[in-house]
């Protein structure tokens, strides 16, 4: 394996020219790993480790109880949620941070039915995320078939199945295993004609992708701050929920944040205004400040550069790969134009799972998917072009030496 | 004030053979401090702060994706849902730590309910803490109320309003406002006579009051992580649920880490077996690692030893407040009989507001309860003798020189 060999100069001047290069240095990744991972747990950024020890040492530690208000615990639902505000192209006062993405879909599922009373059919996709369905599963066990019913029909048969018994469209935008993307305007725009809702999820989009909610007239959306956010492990999720709903909608995943005087002990809920109504419980505050500070990372560069990155890392990848005929036996499972998929790349071989292992252990750190995907994140904030190339030459020699059959029959990674 | 006085003798003795006085060195509480707030929020521990630094620096930071198997994250919400069994007499398996208190109480309500299809009421009393009637009340909105209706009876009327009309007792052992104490073993047992199910959150009770949740029956119960558990500002709630249910129960509040197989992300949801099946989402790892290193702190010590002194720190309290002249304006709103009350003491005076901003504002933390409730809490951990006796004097202090008078009229403080 050439992993110890300086890249060509084309590589290097890829990074060179890159106006994203300083910003690896607010991260903190061994020196010794290609994290092609940031879309399963983004790293850590210097912002969040400092702020992280605050928090403990300082806040919690020194000022205690005090800190809710001295140190604006209260109001970091809030605050997190208007940095994700502007990267996914939302107005103020539409998005908070709070709970898992799984628990926030329960929560726009349930109020975009309840404003749909006399339709019971949630529409999405079969091989959409199955925490999604499984929240919409769940909230037809919980509300009966006649109230709630999950239809599920394949990508290319979703324009076709909007029709007016459906209430609610619930898809993610990029595929997890594939990194297929919807096309958000379209559909919510196709939605809409037939008197729907759309509820789109942002998991693999938020921090990656184009995104304008409010042009797009989109709903509700969830998300999920520990991939491309670089929340930290299990960081809270967000919420968007377009303010052309707040007058009528009514969230009842109801706990004593979300009430309109939280402080006010009184024994009937009233929601809060806005989107505050979907806060629910205490938000867990040594998470949701790691997310917050990783979110500053942000602040200073354009969500455009970040796509232009993004798409020329896996393009990059794509191109050595297809130009190197020992890589041929892994076949492309994501679409070949970088406008139909989002940051990731999927390739199947029958040794997946092994081939995963070996680029682990030499230090290329990608994700498996049942039954035989490999799964490259181009997470353009902290990679180089450089690691790109290097990690072709390391898949080259496991695919080469086939170093990959050691692992092939041994336990599956358990990796989010 | 007498505040930088020595204690009399038998107060200083009281320290001097208090088995538990050593565990007060466990946490980082500023010298300056008398903590009569960690039924708000436990201080910080070594154990937590060390932990904290570790999971954020060597954890996510160096070992990135990895750890969710290497640290064992994905075990968290059972490891640390085991270290809380303990404290509220549940055998293994029958605990998970994982989101906020609300959300776990509407998890467990809808299991509940679904058990009880022909009966739709949710029996709880009108002071129940807030969060608990709006989770029920949430639900009353979800399903409607023909299958789900809230009825709130006072808490003496309690026990005849158990008939077979109700479905689901949902009670908190622990007022929140004056610390009243309900009989668990009693209700349960009343309950259960009439075929009801109880569920109990023990938020202000677990890990300083006697629990036998297995020897009680209790169906579900529901608490609070960052109280007397002390795992920090927003710490994941926890789940018990009993044993004999777990054949029937099906948890609908859904989400991919509740599934039987998570990683292989099938299209369909099947519970996993047992307690697991009330994960949800992503767990917040760096908020969950606090709570369990914080647990730490109770393994080498008795409950039977946390009640007793606890009981002393406040039965203290209670005789110096009462043998002083000064103090006789403010009323005692708990009971006076030790074995009635949770860990704290509530009194009532019409500048509550104001003795609360000057007893913190004196380094002695409490918290005002709307409308006119001081609250002192006695988390025995921490809590030296020394320290409630010299709360005593600065609250002497204060009340003579109504010092309180500067700030009634000020913003109330906004605190959990």
């Amino acid at each position: 394996m050439n992993t110890s060999s300086t890249a060509p100069q084309k590589i290097r001047e890829l990074d060179q020219s890159d106006p994203l290069s300083a910003k690896r240095d607010e991260f903190l990744i061994p020196a010794d790993i290609i994290y092609l991972n940031g879309n399963s747990l983004g790293p850590l950024t210097e912002n969040s480790q400092h702020r992280s020890q605050e928090v403990v040492q300082e806040q919690w530690g020194k000022d205690l109880i005090a800190s809710w208000n001295t140190h604006a615990w209260i109001d970091l639902p809030f605050t997190t949620g208007e940095k994700i505000a502007k990267l996914i192209g939302a107005a103020e006062k539409q998005l908070i941070c709070c709970d898992s993405v799984s628990i926030n879909l329960l929560k726009v599922l349930a109020s975009a039915l309840q404003m749909q009373h006399s339709r019971n059919i949630i529409l999405s996709e079969e091989d959409n995320f199955p925490t999604d369905l499984y929240a919409a599963q769940g909230m037809e066990a919980l509300l009966g078939p006649t109230r709630c019913k999950l239809k599920t029909v394949a990508a290319p048969a979703l324009a076709q199945a909007l029709d007016e018994d459906v209430a609610v469209l619930l898809l993610t935008q990029v595929n997890f295993r594939n990194g297929d993307k919807h096309d958000i305007e379209r559909l919510t725009s196709l939605a809409h004609e037939k008197g729907i809702l759309v509820v789109w999820d942002l998991s693999h989009s938020v921090g990656v992708l184009p995104l304008r909610m409010d042009d797009w007239d989109v709903d509700f959306a969830v998300g999920c701050g520990y991939k491309y956010l670089n929340g930290g492990p299990g960081a809270p999720a967000f919420i968007y929920a377009n303010k052309k709903h707040h007058a009528v909608m009514q969230q009842s995943i109801q706990g004593w944040m979300g009430h309109r005087e939280p402080f006010a002990f009184e024994p009937n809920y009233e929601n809060a205004a806005g989107v505050a109504q979907f806060l629910t419980g205490t938000p867990p505050i040594l998470s949701l400040a790691a997310l917050d500070s990783a979110l500053d990372v942000f602040t200073d560069i354009t969500i455009a550069d970040i796509i232009t990155k993004s798409i020329a890392l896996s393009e990059l990848f794509l191109g050595l790969l297809n130009e190197d005929e020992e890589l041929q036996c892994l076949t492309l499972e994501s679409k070949a134009d970088p406008a139909l998929r989002g940051a990731q790349l999927a390739f199947s071989h029958p040794a997946a799972y092994g081939i995963c292992r070996a680029l682990n252990r030499a230090g290329v750190v990608v994700d498996f998917r049942s039954p035989d995907i490999v799964r490259f994140g181009f997470s353009p904030l902290f990679l180089r072009f450089e690691d790109i190339w290097r990690a072709i030459q390391i898949l080259r020699g496991i695919v080469k030496e086939k170093t990959y059959l050691q692992d092939e029959f041994s336990r599956r990674l358990k990796v989010t």
